[in-house]
């Protein structure tokens, strides 16, 4: 299953050093303005080279749009993205062939195909993640059109914390009544999160957090983190009961990424710890006179269906598996050796899942929405 | 969207306090042996009034067979499961009409659907999950003929944690081997488990965690708590690459319960925390010579394809949010109230959620051995 | 697969002689009033012994619902249903048991599973076909608040064709505007097609048609025919490019009738002897003065998408497979026999398909609605 | 929905017009050799201007595989297919924009989607279906490996038809014991058919076919047909009873090409004029002693599943509806105008329609093949 969603479904093709990785999105609505422009401006937020505390590899990450675009906007066909690979350098990966890298994939893709492409971690790569940054860019601008709005950022790298509860958007939860004004305090927000080499909001934070990537990195190692995920201006009413939960929905698609390893909605895992009488989001009245909860522990959703408040979300990132230093591991014999991977790698992956993240979430939110539109579309009156 | 899997398919329906709950199977193969019986006492681990400790609901859950199953064994057609409600007592429910209970999905189906049935949770009650446990029970069968063996207990209530490497099944990683071994230490496992009123299969620990049950029941308050699961004999190759990766599969599947806020795989969110170097498990060899992991911080996958190591996963539990004790909130005019909960509530779910997980992963799991079954069935050879 | 439809996704279970058949539906809107009278009055057009030309099994077919109703409206959570079977009369199947029937499914349900119900066919048996009857039911109070209303008759049994135009609803094609006199002449044609014995609305025709029927019926034989189905009211765009066209779902949807064997649209088979100068439908300007085809060659469509003419299409039914008279046929292992079937057969089965096409047709245009009120709920604006 | 197939799914992109179309497949099974080569020599069957009684349109439609194949076989990961158009002459569309040719789906696509690219059909153009053809000739080497082989022809052209039984394959029924033989027989009567400019295998036929063509062409008009498919080497067992019936889903498959109007199976719609006793393919034994139908009346299929006989299936084809001569119509605004369509079109479709409706056999037939492979990779033992 390369396919993601059920309305708005993305089936993503390509291996790491193969020609090409692409999109294919089949149930866009008709009528969005889109330029390959849109979509390169999020492709840039992920793609590798851009400070010394990513992988040097060059890949412009050119994309372009095959299908399911005319005259500027989309058709309501299917819009196929395509993103040639271009830096695919002579190494010799032989190396790798005959032995699986521990933390990799190489293992697993062995015993269930029975081959694998070895360049590079062929279709286990994250470069497959350029693929769905390309198909949430697009979801990312339908959304914005009904004034949802993503953001993620690093919560935590090698051990340093951002502290809560910066940063939130808006004064009051609930605020989804005036999407103009948190579209423009979360490009405030995301300004300040991808200035940062770190992808933390928070300065002070963020050099904290570079200095601990380098110094791993002096090491020939890697560090891990927690990514933070919010989404601003979700209506309520939008999962699926049962199967289709809100919370269900983002966990899967989250954790389709390599390199998560758990998710929590709001006070998460804390909650668990917690009685009844103090996690329990008790109702009030929001500023327009409506009922609404008072408070979030929840992460903006019961009973699996958003509740109108922020959606929260925190993934947990292990370290980047391929290290320069020296690991005892065996080949595919079984005969022990000593493996030390060269290459290009990402000291701390965390840096270039946050924008992932994002748009991962796009793509189940606007799932989940253009679910609710079929019933309201409807709307059975009496 | 009320149904689970793709080539295992269970639909789920019913109400907490309509007629009925129930499943229809599709996809289970023919030729299984079954009897309503072997339904039957998987049930009886989540239904109510076991103890003092959970809801005094006189549920008996008597599942029925209604079609698909012929001579004592499947035909390979769809197959219906239906249990019957019998404990809906005259409470008046008239009073939670007009209001949203704090924690409760009330609100959201409300906002979601425009109307809701307000008697005991309706649809989102945790009822609803004794159709999974139904269908579940069949799919651990089917799993018990490829020597696949799932368990699941108490981590974790109240802030009493059972200390880990307890318990594990086996002596060495990757005892996938001897199935026969597994299954009977599963089971020794289990009983231990199921003879524990909370859950947990370690008796001192057990027993502080009742007494932490207790202390909030006498306070009209509930706790929370974390759920392992663990699953033997899952062969490397299940789970498909990028959208369907065993993580991504399971995390749907269990965060698809109510109570449930958060997930992680083998160390999970503490790899976030670690290096590369420490992370990492590297390979080594089996006792039957196969390489294979050394070591399971990673879960029993890589890349979201299982490696042949145990699955291990814990879920973050909310505590019940139906408590004895007034809460504040409005009602849905906005008007502010004191609320009190009656009826027949579990101060700790976590109890009933055991099992509910245990049947998740099966469910899970044997939707992805059979589209592995396809691959293989197929097996190419040239 | 056991399951139609993707947004109003039906999941039908059941064999002939166990205990009960039934359905579940999932994406039914909330708000809609049902009750089981509602389904009720439509499972009793299709059910046996109502009059001497079809199979007197006495089944009353009563339907229950089980779940997604509450105070007289759908909640928009999973409905079921269920017909417990009744008349199963304790006939000696053991002598069908090593058999197979010619023109049954016995055969290739022994290939594909390894086992079968031998019993009346078991889920092979029309049987089924009373739970997407029911399911149907549903889809047609949806359609007809859109003001969109299905009609199915025989045009042909035994070689007795109903001359066209008859029967034709509404003066000029493209009359979707006014679905109050739609549905009127739509209900009177209903009850002229119900009011005859073989469900055809020309009492002449029908007549010669039921002496048909009645000559193959002393004979120990049984006749075939051709069933159309009629739409009106259906606005143009339902129905996806590709692979969703509109005729494709119908397709699949009355050819999933065991005894449909053939399908065609508009002028069907011989377009394939036009010429396009004749076979194209010109457009033209209606009687509201918007643009539309003048001509409906192609039975309300053009590339799989609904232009506003009514839907037209035929299905070639076969005749009754299960004939008393004897048969030479071979048992399971090869030896030569005289089969007689006893039992309560239809000597036409077509009389009882009319019914379920029309909810087919119901199924599948309430399914293709919901897909396109998703785009149009949506309707991004510029 | 650009996508067809549960197991084997094949998703296609890309308009008429647009830079490229294409097709991603996910879920092929690994190990299978393939080149672009493979898949170039089914492209050329149906691409345009390969005789006088085809489209001049000058595509070279060139097949580059972009993922899912390394060292020459596929990996089991997505495989994207993609044909960058060339020959898009810069024919003035602007004259078709304003208004909506007769037979086609410009009208629709406008009011399905409130906009559409109007140059030469956009994605309802027949140029969409080489994508299909190119997954189609990947499913096709894969099904060989299983010894099953589909054919198709014209049966008919301008109302002169290739009179039955012509062609067959195979002495008797059910010769699927001698794959090799099949292989031989199928690529003997291909390039029998191939080598015809009408594909037809009878040269006289033909001849008459090509005749019929060029008379209407001669009047700037166009003519339809009758496609014939057949699958030799289909295994019995293969369809899902109720919904994913071989027959239902072999409609949906060839519906879903613009142009075919009806479709038929075995004896068809001739059955339906039958009396039982005439319509039942009794049951026999084969020359290598095992039971099947002696007869073959159903085409290949009871229950919608399939018996191990030829699957035979006809499906009218209507005629172009692209014609040079003058047509009555209006334009968008419903002004009376003389529609005169300059451009290369074909004057008999069918014959560029035969390679892709055995294509979609072959996409179909692989589908319900590795369904089947699941069960029985899976076939529980007792």
């Amino acid at each position: 299953m390369n396919t993601f969603g059920q309305y708005f479904r993305v089936t993503t093709f390509g291996e790491s050093h193969g020609p090409a990785v692409g999109a294919v999105i089949d149930g866009c609505p008709p009528g969005l303005e889109l330029s390959a422009e849109d979509i390169q401006a999020e492709l840039d937020l992920r793609k590798p080279g851009q400070s010394q505390l990513t992988s040097p590899r060059n890949e412009p990450d050119r994309v372009e749009i095959l299908s399911g675009v005319f005259e500027g906007r989309t058709l309501g066909t299917s819009i196929a993205l395509i993103i040639f690979n271009r830096d695919m350098r002579p190494y010799d990966y032989s190396k790798i062939k005959e032995l699986y890298r521990p933390g990799h994939a190489d293992f697993t893709y062995q015993e269930k195909y029975g081959r694998r492409d070895y360049r590079g971690g062929g279709r286990s790569s994250g470069r497959e993640t350029a693929a769905r940054v390309a198909a949430g860019a697009v979801a990312r601008k339908l959304l914005a059109v009904k004034g949802i709005q993503v953001v993620s950022f690093a919560r935590m790298i090698g051990g340093i914390w951002l502290e809560e509860p910066e940063p939130r958007v808006g004064g009051t939860p609930g605020m989804a009544g005036n999407p103009g004004e948190v579209a423009r305090q979360v490009a405030a927000l995301r300004s300040r999160i991808y200035g940062s080499k770190v992808r933390c909001p928070h300065m002070k934070t963020a050099a904290a957090m570079a200095k601990a990537i380098q110094a791993a990195g002096e090491e020939k190692d890697s560090v891990g983190g927690i990514v933070e995920v919010q989404a601003y201006g979700v209506p309520a009413g939008l999962g699926d009961p049962v199967s289709g939960k809100i919370d269900a929905r983002i966990a899967q698609a989250v954790l389709s990424l390599g390199a998560v390893k758990g998710i929590e909605f709001g006070a998460g895992f804390r909650l668990a710890g917690m009685r009844g009488s103090e996690a329990n989001d008790r109702f009030g009245v929001g500023a327009a006179g409506q009922v609404l909860p008072e408070t979030n522990r929840a992460g903006g959703m019961a009973g699996g269906i958003s509740t109108g408040l922020p959606i929260i979300c925190r993934a947990a990132v292990k370290p980047t598996a391929s290290i320069g230093k020296t690991q005892k591991t065996v080949d595919a014999a079984g005969k022990p050796l000593d493996l030390t991977i060269e290459g290009r790698h990402d000291p701390c992956i965390v840096i270039r899942i946050v924008p992932v993240i994002e748009h991962m979430l796009n793509l189940v939110l606007l799932d989940l929405y253009l679910a609710q539109a079929a019933i309201q579309g409807w709307a059975y009156q009496s």
